[in-house]
């Protein structure tokens, strides 16, 4: 971060302070206000989007809209200018977010209908979860990550089963119920069977013959049985990861880690243990 | 609680003992009288919104509920003077509960309808787990409560995932379908998006373009595998808080706990342990 | 059972062997007819139902059903005879659902339309879980009735909180949307929130102004969260019922219980265990 | 496989290598090629079926089937060559969806629409789990197919229940609502019993009277509820066949097994074990 003009880098990183450490006053304030502004926004976009409510507001929240937008040009050029390495903030995930939060206004001046995308800016909101100190969630080596890739797996196993399930389940009713019935084309089955094996059943094409109406009832009981694999899947990846989260209890000594959390020796070599912030505070866990 | 007059401390523990203990023969009878009132009143607001009843037998169940509210009213007065501290039963759960059941009534005198939400009633039936000795399944310590709190911070990231998803793919469809084809705001396209991806699937609102049926289907799918995690979470939770019940067998001579629930014997000091209720009736437990 | 005539005694027993023990080849023809006579009676009831099946085969498929239920009145009648104690067996599960296989035929002749419930005959198919010596299933000491019996507490306070939701938030519809869009009444209303809250979503009552929308789609979110609480107990319960299956590796000298599937030799006093038939079959059992 | 012409042997070796197997630079550029053949003949189907598409492409796409179909029956003629047993491979899964995948396209000559079939091309998809060495997840002894099948005899003792359940409520339907509201026939009353219970929920039959909607909000409950069964079932499965996975770590020396990840040394003999490249990479794992 030593660069040569260190005027200008303490500059950056007072900036820096500010923009992305929710620890410090300023940062805090600034996150903050960041949030609102965000809501404001994407509250706006909604209300946009309303016939009542544009005929009555509809200069007021497009200036608000282009308000905004300005607001949060001048941040996303701050954000670039305060990390460490522009390069890199501007391909993260946030970096892509904070740039597809701005764009959609100035696309809107060449396509209409555009600056309902600034919408998006609701992705920005993800950033609560660093004022709440939340990060611990997201981050790398969280529980829930570690159970989701865990059994990234089995979940694309799963999710292949399905895809090719209703592929033949939706050509199967299309052969089966034809276009007189709503099932129009090959595609259009299948949309009707993604609708029926996830239990969602909007009905706006539903079975007329009785032989599709048996099919759809196979499907159904499949798609009310078949959710029970990737539930079993994330529960057990998720009780893994909690169980793997013991590794962290590390004999000191010997390395040996899993220790159980009531455990205060090592039972390797007996070495005391550290104490374990993890786990119930046990009644009664001051012995002997 | 010992007041001044002592014979009005004695008149109100009676009390107290009638209302609040389901234990004496007295508590007993009064909660069974009034859970049978409170369905009673529950009916009569239920049959007072069928036109059909409303016609034939309407001054009967107006006059029914203005009954039920006298009697009430009267109840809530008497559990102010029995509570030990008035005001805070006025504000804990059950206390509110009991002021919304009767206010509707006197509120319906300036607001036509609001009587309807003398049904809130039905709340106060709640208070039939203490007939039931059930209210260890409410309390502090119970298994249920433990799990759905050390779930609490998993399932907000998740409500926010839910929710941030249901905002985006909501505006997304009210880009693609637009108002000719019934998403006509973003707040009905996220209605839509909620209807979606919850599986519910009413189908007041469909898609009717291919790429809105493609989005759709995705979003079908993406909800129907993400009911995966909560349940995930609060299985884990729960496994966790029942394992944690175990906590409570402690070595009465070195204070370690978490004994197997077959163990007659500490793990580390040998000192026999108490007896435990939990845990199931093992048989020929009565060895060597 | 030595009755006083030895000759009838010897006759009840052999009759009773034929319909009740499916290891014996007579009892075991006896079930397979049985079932075959059951499917049929079910398929006929139900051709009997469809418009273009009654007007063309209706009398075949009436003296069908008339023939069938003289066939199972004869065999209720001999399971009175054969059961040890008749009234023990009439008043059984099994023994209703043979009554209510053959009256509906009868009081038809009184109410027409009542032999449609012949079709409660399906019941007696559960009788098939004997055939397949799948009783074990649905046996005192298995493991689906041990963790459905131990999570049925928390099912209750489970259901408790899903009746008050459901009357709560159809109470809140019918004062928010009112009989004009469909909330015609409070059952009414207490309907569309069961169809909203348990996912089903049939669209023929939905939400029309906003704010019923909002608090439609919080019920959905809801309903879509709690369905994880029912799922988590049943696991739990389903895992604990599996662990206490252990409980039946008994030490024959000191009387412990719950050795691992894998244990030779019991953990406190060394004594060689009996051999288990449950867990897998371990690679490599037959060591040292 | 040595056969008596060595030369056709060696033809036969050469083209076993390249068909079925994904390591060799041959055999993966055979599966990526076939793999595309399948998409475009999947989407080609697809296509067919759309009017707009049918009316402008139809010639090209017909032409395309036919081609891919003769590219497919080269190939089906090949792998029967080259299979060690050809008998054994034409009755297997993927011998029979390789033959299913061209025979659509001759029926389609004697049956129009047959041709339609030809999407069930799809299943050859599955295929595609080999290149990514996807396989050991559907291998026998994968933990998916091990749970799944450990689960079997609940599950289907589960299925039992629902069948029963959803003939009976239908049934009863038929009876309470009758044609005149859309439960034309016990077979539709049974079709809107499954759409009911399994949460779908299309809307094309609801109930209309009190009573019918009584018994269906029961229903929804129920259905709502025994999700959670199927879902603890295969999750109880899925973590028991994870545990046995650990059974694979044996003691060469004493053949006890299931020994924890993190052992080392086995805790009957204290003999080094074998590496292991399941479980995590735990952190400090190679100390003292």
């Amino acid at each position: 971060m030593r660069s040569g003009t260190a005027g200008r880098a303490a500059w950056r990183d007072t900036l820096a302070n500010i923009i992305d450490n929710a620890d410090t006053r300023a940062g805090r304030a600034f996150d903050v206000l960041l949030i609102a502004a965000i809501i404001l926004s994407v509250l706006a976009v909604m209300l946009d989007s309303v016939g009542i409510y544009r005929a009555r507001f509809g200069t007021a929240l497009r200036t608000l809209e282009w308000l905004l937008t300005a607001v949060f040009t001048v941040e996303y050029v701050l954000r670039l200018i305060a990390a460490p390495t522009p390069r890199r903030y501007a391909l993260s995930f946030f970096g892509l977010v904070d740039l597809f939060s701005i764009l959609p206004a100035y696309i809107a001046l060449a396509v209409p209908g555009a600056q309902f995308l600034l919408i998006l800016r609701v992705l920005r909101l993800l950033r609560i979860f660093r004022i709440f100190k939340l990060v611990r969630y997201l981050s790398e080596a969280s529980v829930l990550t570690l159970a989701l890739r865990a059994s990234l797996a089995k979940i694309t196993v799963f999710l292949a089963v399905v895809l090719t399930l209703v592929v033949v389940i939706g050509t199967l009713m299309y052969v089966i119920e034809g276009p007189q019935y709503g099932f129009t084309s090959i595609p259009t089955s299948i949309y009707w069977a993604v609708v029926t094996l996830t239990t969602v059943g909007y009905g706006d094409i539903a079975p007329k013959t009785p032989v599709g109406k048996a099919l759809a009832s196979l499907a159904m009981i499949l798609g009310y049985g078949i959710i029970a694999v990737p539930t079993g899947i994330v529960t057990v990846g998720l009780a893994q990861a909690q169980a793997n989260r013991r590794a962290d209890r590390l004999c000191p000594r010997c390395g040996l880690d899993r220790h159980e959390t009531d455990a205060r020796y090592c039972r390797r070599c007996a070495q005391a243990l550290p104490e374990t912030d993890i786990g119930t505070a046990a009644p009664g866990g001051a012995p002997s």
